[in-house]
């Protein structure tokens, strides 16, 4: 239990301080920054290359939502919901903190929200709340169908984490724009703190609303798709 | 069967909000946003992601012509032709419709176009219908030949959904400049009728030119390529 | 032998629409243009999509500097050698024909080099003939070594295409400022034709560089790598 | 040994070949160039493609870092630790060497820098020395950790060059900001001398901080995730 519980530290770590430094420090260097696409990829790269790493030692969820809706299909025990939540929390949490250590060691710098995730004023493109209340239950329970479908038996064995890191990849290419894309409570709340804005005010959202998307692909898995 | 079709309606739905959803909201955002090559690359990951996810349920086609392809070449049962496409186009509709839902929750938001399909004037770099039509059925045949070919005995096993998926990322980089890239009917008529163009007066062409593309890709490798 | 050599026709005819299409059309497209790293995806993902779909059938060669490593290498028949590149080089310029009928269906339409390769004054950064030739050489040879490898029997199997296509995609991302990118004398053939500059008077360099680097790849794998 | 040191020696020139290749000669061209996004991806593929080709013959690790964290993870010889760094130094060498030639021939060359790593007044955003460090130990930890999971035996098989290449890109995309991404010794020293700047002054953070970084990720993989 403390491999697997140190391979949740560990992989959502590695998703907020890919993800969220690839946000922070390169997506809008001049001329030359990676812009919304490269910081797309980087989320999706960070579940890419963690799930091939420690995957088979924890299951590789990095994430409340998803953590939510492998339990909802009945490929997670509830006695270990909340310990991996914990951990994926604290987890991305001492990433933001040594980003921040890192982001500041530049001349000028301002942390500009820092990553986090936002509606209305703080929406990239400030989206209404319900916009973003929808993108995110809608990317979210398509997250799940994409993770339960790519690790069923009817699947191609050893593709799983190439599928699922790219369909992150794909969710930030759509919803940057709209929220900055979260469908992870725990990547929320790790730069949360860290914006230097009202983003924790605006937390309990990135929690609802990936949690519904988690519970709601777990369910049209269970009932309408599965074959198990 | 239900489970099958229900399978086309969530990966259509999948193709079309990933994939128009990126050019609608995020193509253009300023200075940040993902281009035509983001666009490209969320298409070819929504058919990656899904492929991998419920591929093995319903053959993932969740597009008309791929259905239309797969008969001619022999893999597809004519009795399930039409109750595909149905719950393609459903599935492609439901998607710009949240999609719509969704978008005009920015300020001022305005359609321009929706992602929609045209020739002519409604052709992003203004390319004629004869440029048009031939690029739809180069692409579209060629994008059968893929399926075919990866999907055969003769290819590695596991590899269809990457190769496929990234062959529609390949069509998307070459032609969202002159059709703004259709190969796919589903995913012209959904869009088509939130785009407050002709958009709609133009569709005939996005369903004639893919099926003919999908024709000719069938027959190319049923009787020049296949070995079966 | 006429299935092989379809498979060879199809896979160049991919290439060169597929890579040169999107250099033609899409890389400079204002503002939302996919830039040389959206045609060195392109460029790649003609190989990795059709060497999954045709490479059981013919190998999926597409250059003749790569059948000409592989016959060094003793891979491939030199009975199938001229065959295999009349072939390639035949679906080249049908590609390009068609993609000049395609392009020119624009308004304002101007060739402007239509993807051709060139040294000097035709080099897009004009870099000198020397450097071409180095450039061409070393790539070439790499792209061959690459190729042997990911096709050996030590290389896990049904990787080889995903390996090869990539290669592809970073040897343009590095050289297409150089030479725009050939290591395939029959891409570089293909759209000479349709430049309407001296493309044609150049076209000496890109037979001969890719086929020193094809059969330095060739010799180095056989001799130095091999393990057969 | 002969056999796998050639492995090496062409492995780490592919790297710096390509990843520094495509910094120096298209990252920055005018309308149309890579940017970070397009060196990160370039980096990737070096790794990639040539874990697969050669991976079987020399493990494919072309970065003393690397080797290092084998060691210590138990999965290399001490006793190859010094020729695999010598080769590995060797071949980047041979690559920067061949790029500067290249480089040079274009009209009104200047090295730029030439892809060197670099803190404070030589970092591309001046970052401080204290930020510079810390972002190569985490990285190349994490880095380390994706190796050693992605080729161990719970893993699945032929994955791992691919898990190993995209979290080189991954690492660039975040990190070229702030060093211009290091990660690997052999690199840093291949074009530090090149570079006409006080790069060579600043080389003793790019062995240090990546070597502690291998050391790191090692002790972690050995000690808290390893099942082996």
């Amino acid at each position: 239990m403390l491999k697997r519980l140190s391979a949740e530290f560990i992989g959502t770590y590695w998703l907020v301080f890919g993800g969220c430094g690839s946000a922070v420090l390169a997506a809008g260097f001049p001329q030359l920054g990676i812009g919304f696409a490269g910081v797309a990829l980087a989320f999706g790269l960070t579940v890419l290359t963690m799930a091939y790493a420690v995957g088979g030692i924890s299951g590789g969820h990095f994430n409340p939502a998803v953590s939510l809706g492998l339990l909802i299909a009945g490929r997670f025990d509830w006695k270990e919901l909340f310990p991996y939540w914990i951990v994926q929390v604290i987890g991305g949490l001492a990433a933001a903190a040594s980003l921040y250590a890192i982001a500041s060691g530049a001349p000028g710098f301002a942390p500009n929200g820092f990553a986090s995730n936002g509606y209305g004023a703080l929406s990239p493109g400030h989206y209404s709340l319900a916009s973003c209340l929808l993108i995110e239950v809608i990317l979210t329970s398509g997250f799940l169908i994409v993770i339960l479908g790519a690790t069923s038996k009817a699947a191609p064995a050893g593709f799983a984490p190439l599928a699922i890191g790219l369909a992150l990849t794909l969710i930030h290419l759509v919803s940057i724009p709209v929220t900055n894309t979260s469908v992870n409570p725990a990547r929320s709340t790790a730069v949360a703190f860290f914006a230097q804005t009202d983003a924790v005010g605006q937390l309990w959202l990135f929690w609802i609303a990936p949690l519904i998307g988690g519970l709601l692909g777990g369910l049209i898995w269970r009932f309408v798709l599965s074959r198990e």
